[in-house]
């Protein structure tokens, strides 16, 4: 059969899923894999439609291979494990974080589209450059693959400048600091499934809440993005696993004036050292701090909620209003606690909370109470489906 | 006549107001001056309660002055003046920025407490150590008159933990990396103000909107504070005359990566080159810009409408809801077009705008419709009076 492969490579990971052709509209991917510790000890791991791990080895490289040959036998690993599969791949579909300004739609791979992305890497210079290394990969062994790139910013093209914008000097926004929005492909394929649950209300204005180890909201009006809580980077907004969130910039100031942090110490700060598993001191992990005891885990909770509540309302204002709040990701999907600790901040707005509904957990469902004047659901994502949907539309395959 | 000196003492100023006792609910002032310059060709501006100009004249230091001589003699030339009034001191009270965590209240100074605020010097390095320095030299020459320290931060100390906490590591939230929380002083004179045109809706929750070059908004519930958009720093939240207000930490990395901005140069951007200066590019000044054609200008004010409008959304979830919008600073009471625009993001709450009420300036009034379901005001604050008054207090004046 005819397959189609998406890819989200990482500074030491590659994910990826296959999927069959004909696309059906939502459909699972047939397997999904994940190389993890690319540079150290990389592991492949791969999993069936139900789940099941099919496949569990170590990645050997020989001794002395730099990054960038690890990076290449990890893609091996996996084109070689797609050569014992009977199916004939006819495309590649890559997340790219970033597509600037320009790219407000996925886009065929050629050499001139991916100097473009190239230049984009001062952008997001912790993903962009992973994100491209295997479509240069791919492009140098199979010329004629055809492969599409599909941004996380590119649902946020619809914003308006003004949502967009920072108040800087006029110079530097020039230069392209502006509110991007991240989580694109997410939003995409939720505002597309939303009408079933929420019907008319879904053109209205809508509040997505993306919860994950990352994690972003955005407000949408008659499904278009129309703000967002993640900004320049991917660090800005909510509280997340390991990333701050909104943060006064004077906080960094401090951390270099009397900590004498560098670059590099902000950025792990940022976004390795903080959000659920800083402020928590135990984990990233809503699980793990869900299910202990410890005043901190709950201090970690609380705030996630919090924090997250609050930016519902500076997106409602945004949306001048609040028709719905939809939950998806990780966590949004099944954390029905941090749902009903979330929403309980918008009782005032006349949401309220259906607590059966909410009790359970990984579907598409209503959570509101019939009748509540602010609807509020659960919609599981398939970031990697709406990005094999855009390399079919892209390839004719 | 007995009276009452209130100092804000800043890196190159000295603001000061003197006021007669016994002290009148919400008196302005007999005289008001300023000291400009001190460091370059400082300048001495005195002003009667009628707005007159009294006094203008140069202060000059004698050549090779260092800084601290310089703002010694800014002093004494206050000083001098008040020796030619028909007055007895009884005290000083002093604007302080930063009372840590530790006080919540106005605090008589002794060499005590000012080690105390000394040590704070790190969490305010733009502003404690100038606002302490007048404190300094009048214990010094006249160490037996009572001098009162009132703090920017205490009226915030009503916030939770939570509204507090920002999403970083435990360790560094330990070293008192906190939301603070600043123009507590006016805060706290609109907060008792409020009753008189808001009725019972004061003790519900409101949103006061303290928009000067500095600016800030604070919610209440109770008349308390329970949350505010400046944190750590006087940098966070709103969009100021040169300020960036709230701005993802990401842009900061940026700058330092592909810029080589340290942490002064950061600084300088953060503080002084942002907000509606930088995004004009034309001037910090509200009525300069609302004067301009240029659509840069409409740019810098439509950004600060728009990010002071999603912050009350912010703050309601925080409140619990919006009973009312009082408006206060000099933006606030005077760019009547900024308040409308601010309001009208809120109108799907139900605050209906008095077009005719809010044309006016300066001046206490409700600027919402009869029957609005959300009040908005206009309250002039009165920060120095504030002092006046806690001053009387802590010392029996």
């Amino acid at each position: 059969m005819k397959a189609l492969l998406v890819v989200n490579a990482g500074s030491s990971s590659l994910k990826f899923a296959l999927f069959g052709l004909p696309l059906i509209e939502g459909a699972q991917s047939l397997f999904r894999g994940q190389i993890d510790g690319i540079g150290a000890d990389a592991q492949f791991k791969l999993r069936d439609a139900n789940d099941a791990v099919c496949l569990d080895q170590r990645i050997s490289a020989p001794a002395g291979s730099s990054l960038e040959e690890q990076h290449q036998i990890s893609l091996d690993a996996v084109l070689a494990w797609l050569g014992t599969q009977d199916i004939e791949l006819v495309g590649v579909g890559h997340r790219v974080v970033h597509g600037g300004s320009e790219f407000s739609a996925p886009v065929r791979l050629d050499a001139e589209v991916l100097a473009k992305l190239d230049a984009l890497c001062a952008l997001a210079p912790l993903h962009q450059s992973h994100n491209l290394r295997p479509v240069k990969a791919l492009m140098k062994r199979f010329p004629t693959l055809p492969q599409v790139a599909c941004f996380d910013t590119a649902f946020h093209r619809t914003q308006s400048p003004l949502a967009e914008a920072f108040a800087i000097p006029r110079a530097i926004s020039a230069e392209g600091v502006k509110r991007y929005g991240f989580h694109g492909s997410s939003y995409e394929y939720v505002s597309r499934e939303m009408p079933k649950l929420l019907g008319d209300k879904a053109k209205g204005a809508v509040v997505i809440a993306h919860l994950g180890n990352g994690a972003s909201m955005a407000a949408l009006r008659d499904g278009k993005s129309i703000g967002t809580t993640m900004g320049f980077t991917a660090v800005d907004g909510l509280m997340m696993g390991t990333r701050t969130g909104a943060l006064d910039p004077g906080v960094l100031l401090y951390l270099i004036d009397q900590h004498g942090y560098d670059s590099k110490k902000l950025t792990n700060f940022l976004y390795k050292e903080s959000g659920l598993l800083g402020v928590s001191g135990i984990s990233q992990d809503m699980r793990t701090l869900e299910a202990s005891d410890a005043p901190e885990a709950k201090e970690a909770i609380d705030l996630f909620c919090y924090r997250a509540a609050r930016e519902i309302g500076s997106l409602a204002v945004a949306a001048g209003g609040l028709d719905a709040v939809v939950f998806t990701g990780g966590i949004g999907e099944n954390a029905c606690n941090v749902r009903a600790r979330i929403l309980g901040y918008l009782a005032w707005l006349g949401l309220e909370v259906d607590a059966e509904a909410n009790s359970q957990r990984g579907k598409a469902m209503l959570i509101s109470k019939p009748g509540s004047r602010v609807l509020a659901a659960v919609l599981p994502t398939n970031e990697e489906w709406m990005i094999a949907h855009h390399t079919v539309l892209k390839i004719d395959a």
